[in-house]
């Protein structure tokens, strides 16, 4: 297996993808092929030992940045990394691609060059969300502003599949977001999503709600792409708020500090649980090979995991099995 | 000033209705009408002192449920605490209803008998959010399902109204919640809403992502009632994860309990910072009087806030203002 990484796009810069690539690539024994200007990528090569890891470099000269306009870049920029990177795919040269880039251009490359599943209407970006006990999974987390009913029970079916390749949970728990956890309380997409799911053949428990998220009621979570994103941004900007907020009350007294120093081992657990690089980025599902996309501020950690899960996605089919839940799902609707 | 306190539909039961009255009465000098059972009431009242309260008990022998359908609740049961305490206020027997009892009924009672603002389409429930440096205000926070963008100006309208009145800030800040700065980012409703709210006179900012909310970015930020909701229970969801993370994890060993204990005073006052019982409750904006909605988990100490902050959106003229304010934009939007 083969797997191209954006390594150009991301805000950190090269050197933390070339070091992501080559302890994922070392530990899995699978080639990754690293996307971006030559001259750089093979000088930061030159300075690291391989290890054991297989990397390759392919040559892309442009860079996408995270401010331009996605769709207009992808035409404009056909020797940027993401796009050389989503074109091996297309070719069969790569079975996967990893970006820490503008993600809306990752999308774009993506939708242009590996293309959607047949029978999904629209891709949506999966995003691994901590809870108390593990991780549920979220989607869409923002590839789509607005969604209709069977969208959503697209994102189901394609989250409960990645939710299985991510966990091991097999027939992972549905839940539909929605206000109230009664079936007819939400907004019209949720009322006729909530019919649709429940005679979808998942493993769907109802709605739940936004408090219902960090307890993990659901192993996937399916909403539209604007909540779910306004979901996950919140997520991390409350996180932040309150460790800043934590570290601002215990630095008022020398005792309050010297409690938080015998405590900091629970918290770097707390955040370490909290922490969404342990999960590798999320997929973009509903493509015709793997696309996983990561954090903009990635560190080689992050990349390390985004590149294992890019790996990891396409070592349990996770693409075949949309596909085939896809071509059940629509014989069992048709009557065939 | 008179409120009427629905005493009867919280969780906790009339006592810590009754003792949030006493003291909210006895500290503002302003009377508070108990509108529940009346020998309960009066019962629970006998073993208190008024300590310079002024407090009077209105009888109102039936309850409305947290579970049941508020429309057909409100019709049903014309004697219940809610329907007889906005009764009041309808009358002119009082100025403002506060109740931690099932919010749709609330709402619905206050439609029916308090009646919206001319000019409003369609009152708001305004939700103050804790934030580092103070407090935000989010609406809708659930009062409508759906919305159209001439909505969120509304919002906008009332909100920054209402968020004088909590804070004293002039002209506070509003901003659109979307998933992007940019004006075209977003979902219909937002791009249609973010063109108006550029021309409506507010002290607009332009949008806000779900990560601002808990920084405090925005004074004012306007969303449908479906995001609001899911935004306002998915934060009270992830307080208390992160919370029980903290504590579990401080539980592995003695050392690390010592430190949690020495560093006791730093997270009940981060909790006290993050704890919205100090804001009083949330009002539903755009009704002729006052309404407040409290939590229904609410005890004294919430109550008590929830009253006084019914008695300075009284006395601050919330509701007079908002009238004024929309006759005024109706005016300079008709170009008369």
């Amino acid at each position: 297996m083969r797997v191209a990484l954006d390594a150009a796009s991301g805000d950190l810069g090269p050197e933390v993808c070339v070091d992501g690539a080559l302890r994922a690539s070392a530990e899995t024994g699978e080639e990754v092929a690293l996307v971006g200007p030559k001259a750089v990528l093979e000088g930061i090569l030159s300075a690291r030992s391989l290890d054991g890891a297989r990397i390759t470099v392919v040559d892309a000269p442009d860079v996408i940045g995270m401010n331009e306009h996605p769709a207009k870049a992808v035409r404009q920029k056909p020797r940027s990394s993401v796009v050389v990177a989503c074109e091996m795919v297309s070719r069969g040269e790569a079975d996967a691609v990893v970006s820490p880039g503008n993600t809306g251009a990752t999308m774009a490359a993506s939708l242009l060059k590996i293309q959607r599943i047949k029978g999904i209407d629209r891709p949506a970006i999966a995003i691994p969300m901590p809870t108390v006990s593990g991780v549920s999974l979220l989607l869409d987390g923002g590839a789509n502003a607005e969604s209709r009913p069977q969208h959503l029970l697209q994102f189901a079916l394609m989250g409960a599949i990645y939710y299985s390749s991510l966990t091991g949970v097999e027939n992972p728990t549905v839940g539909l977001l929605s206000v109230g956890e009664e079936p007819e309380k939400g907004n019209d997409l949720t009322i006729e999503a909530h019919k649709l799911l429940l005679s979808s053949g998942l493993n769907f428990i109802g709605n739940v709600e936004g408090r219902d998220i960090p307890f993990g009621k659901a192993n996937v979570i399916v909403c539209d792409g604007f909540v779910g994103n306004v979901v996950l941004k919140f997520a991390e900007g409350m996180g932040r708020a309150l460790f800043d907020m934590i570290r601002e009350e215990i630095g008022r007294s020398l005792i309050l500090k010297l409690g938080g120093a015998l405590a900091r081992p629970a918290f770097v657990n707390v955040k370490r649980r909290m922490d969404d690089r342990e999960y590798g980025g999320a997929p973009l599902l509903g493509v015709n090979k793997v696309t996983m996309i990561a954090h903009g501020s990635s560190d080689s950690k992050a990349i390390y995991n985004a590149v294992k899960a890019a790996i990891r996605t396409k070592q349990y089919g996770v693409t075949e099995q949309i596909q085939a839940a896809v071509q059940d799902y629509a014989q069992r609707t048709s009557g065939v």
